[in-house]
């Protein structure tokens, strides 16, 4: 990455720490080791797999013949997200902070994918979480937040897509899932972006019965419409849980249509959302761009999460920016950068170019001191790819 | 780091930016992980020893078998350096860099030390280089730069001590220390603040012979006076290269002291200054603050290094702030950071606190939503202990 693309970078995660602080959430810095025994507790799902394992220091070469599998070697991780090292954080700090909780981080994380174009080992992650809220202020929030985050640093076309977990496990059981199979099924129905609602069908008469793969598809087709999904939604929920997470919907998307609501986004319910991660227990929800695929930021409600790794019960939701993404999609021209002059001078010049330099720092300026050469075409353009247009000339001293 | 500490740190990371991009630097950002090979060259000195290693992806079970030590099942490490990393970084945009080539780095570094009090596995630095300049514009840069950068957070006090390697090496030479000998005679020159002049020569004369500790003793007694320590120096320089880090030194301090000096800071010619990094091949340079033990920034100039891993001879020059120690010698309470409101309303009346906060987020305020609980007090003095002083009670709905 190289220094105004980094520039572009930080200007954007400036402007998206700004917005989330519009809504009381503050930044916090998590540690990038972590215990191998939180990192693979299960939370992290497929990306547990992708874990970097850093090994254990001072090791002596018995080492090799007195473990039995490598990982023994190894006591700690690289974390591959942000969420297990929040509910560490918030395990570890807890008596000193407040309730509800709102956490910005904005770091590193490190997965051991084969390196590919667009895949890199570490990337950047952008989460904002609220820790200790039960109700659906926190889900509408997220929301509200996320949105003018995303609208601020020039994202404005988009799409939130909503759904519950309880909706989901419901409407699999409508279909015939005993309990212990959802979640392989939601699997499958989760490739609809990909392989469509024929493919799903395909994909689930292989592993279960013609009966339950006819059944999801003519569920996929009838939520295919946006007026009436709702109501076909609403017919097929039997229980409790399911009915709660419908109401809670129902109620977040009343909320987020108040003042002026989430535009210039516009906002659906989806039955068919999934979202990967089987911490869920509520809400979830994502944003998708019409110029990229895939969705550009998403999260949910994951009240088991924290209580599993703190030791106390705690609610959480969280959203998370997909944040190499967006810097793709912005235009990086448009982020404006200030500009920084450059100061030409002859090096027998020296003493005089660094008392111009420091004075015009002293009016705020950005002064780079750069040593005249000969080619000054070359120079100039040198400098004018850099970014630098603005060129002072110090003139030679008389004589 | 709780979020208020965090906030300041910021803010104080912020600064730093700031001040050094008004001298042209710009914000890099290099790979955490890399790997070994350039992490083992030698250059890293002790940190060396202190690198984490990190496994090979997808290791079998039989790879404990293969391997003759547990070095050979990792091929990464995490950085213990910024200098290594921007070497590397350099040599692969080198085309695409200006010349010179001023980076500024803040980031996480990682060293496997016995966990301790103020020690911890990973912690910040903040370096600026400068690649690509030869002549001494890089050292009284670099230097005005740095306090400009500290005294601008706040930290006003201070002492640059400026010394050079070749300066030392001749020193060295003319106390009767072989070529080979010194590197190691300057490891116990470097105690001097801790064992005092007489220690630094029964160290010497226990490794080698009382000439050569009695020739040291009275070199470091005749350099302990300012006045007079200058003249000491240039009357013992031998060689070509000594005399050219005592004029490059002269000339450096001489263009310190035009515009204004590096006021509010002090200046000195150090003969006794070591530093410990074995790269460096020039001037090196430190600065004390009254209230620290040790530096509190450091640096000098490393020609060699960036060629040997680049593969270009490119000199190079930088300075280094302890971050974690500015920050404890800050008064944090006088790090400005910009209030948050927090806009107390009853859970019932959610939707009117969502509107009216908002409506304030729009004028530019930061706004934190928190449900009103009974113990008004408790929890006015929770939020005061957040640094949350503005309170909004948003009025219980008429009826």
């Amino acid at each position: 990455m190289l220094p105004a693309q980094m520039s572009r970078r930080l200007a954007v995660i400036n402007s998206i720490m700004e917005s989330y602080r519009q809504y009381g959430y503050e930044v916090i810095e998590t540690p990038a080791l972590e215990s191998l025994r939180y990192l693979q507790s299960g939370d992290g799902g497929d990306n547990e797999k992708l874990m970097y394992r850093v090994m254990k220091r001072g090791l002596r070469d018995d080492a090799l013949t007195t473990a039995s599998t490598p990982d023994d070697l190894a006591d700690l991780g690289l974390r591959y997200d942000l969420t297990v090292p929040l509910a560490r954080y918030f395990a570890s700090n807890r008596a000193q902070l407040p309730t509800p909780f709102r956490a910005i981080q904005i770091g590193p994380v490190w997965r051991a994918e084969r390196p590919q174009r667009g895949r890199y080992r570490q990337f950047t992650q952008c989460d904002i979480d609220i820790l200790g809220e039960p109700s659906i202020a926190a889900e509408v929030e997220l929301v509200r937040a996320t949105v003018r985050a995303l609208t601020t640093i020039g994202i404005t076309a988009g799409t939130l897509r909503i759904n519950d977990r309880r909706v989901l496990v419901d409407l699999m059981s409508s279909c015939g899932f005993a309990e212990d199979d959802i979640p392989a099924a939601l699997i499958q129905v989760d490739k609809i972006d990909k392989i469509g609602i024929d493919g799903v069908r395909d994909q689930i008469a292989q592993r279960w019965d013609k009966l339950q793969a006819d059944a999801v598809h003519a569920l996929l087709t009838a939520c295919s419409d946006p007026q009436t999904r709702r109501d076909v939604v609403a017919d097929r929920m039997q229980g409790e849980s399911g009915e709660a997470g419908l109401a809670a919907i129902t109620e977040t998307l009343r909320l987020l249509s108040v003042s002026g609501g989430i535009d210039p986004m516009d906002v659906e319910f989806d039955p068919t959302l999934v979202r990967g991660m089987g911490y869920y227990t509520g809400t979830i929800f994502e944003i998708t761009n019409p110029q990229a695929a895939g969705s550009i930021a998403g999260g949910g409600r994951y009240d088991g999460m924290i209580g599993r790794i703190s030791g106390t019960e705690t609610p959480a939701c969280g959203f998370s920016i997909g944040f190499e993404r967006i810097m793709e999609l912005l235009d990086e021209s448009a982020i404006p950068v200030r500009e920084t002059s450059a100061l030409l001078y002859s090096p027998k010049d020296l003493e005089r170019a660094l008392v111009e330099a420091e004075r015009m720092r002293m009016h705020g300026d950005r002064v780079m001191l750069v040593a005249r050469v000969k080619n000054r075409r070359a120079q100039l353009e040198r400098l004018a790819a850099q970014g630098i247009q603005q060129i002072i000339d110090l003139p030679d001293a008389a004589g």
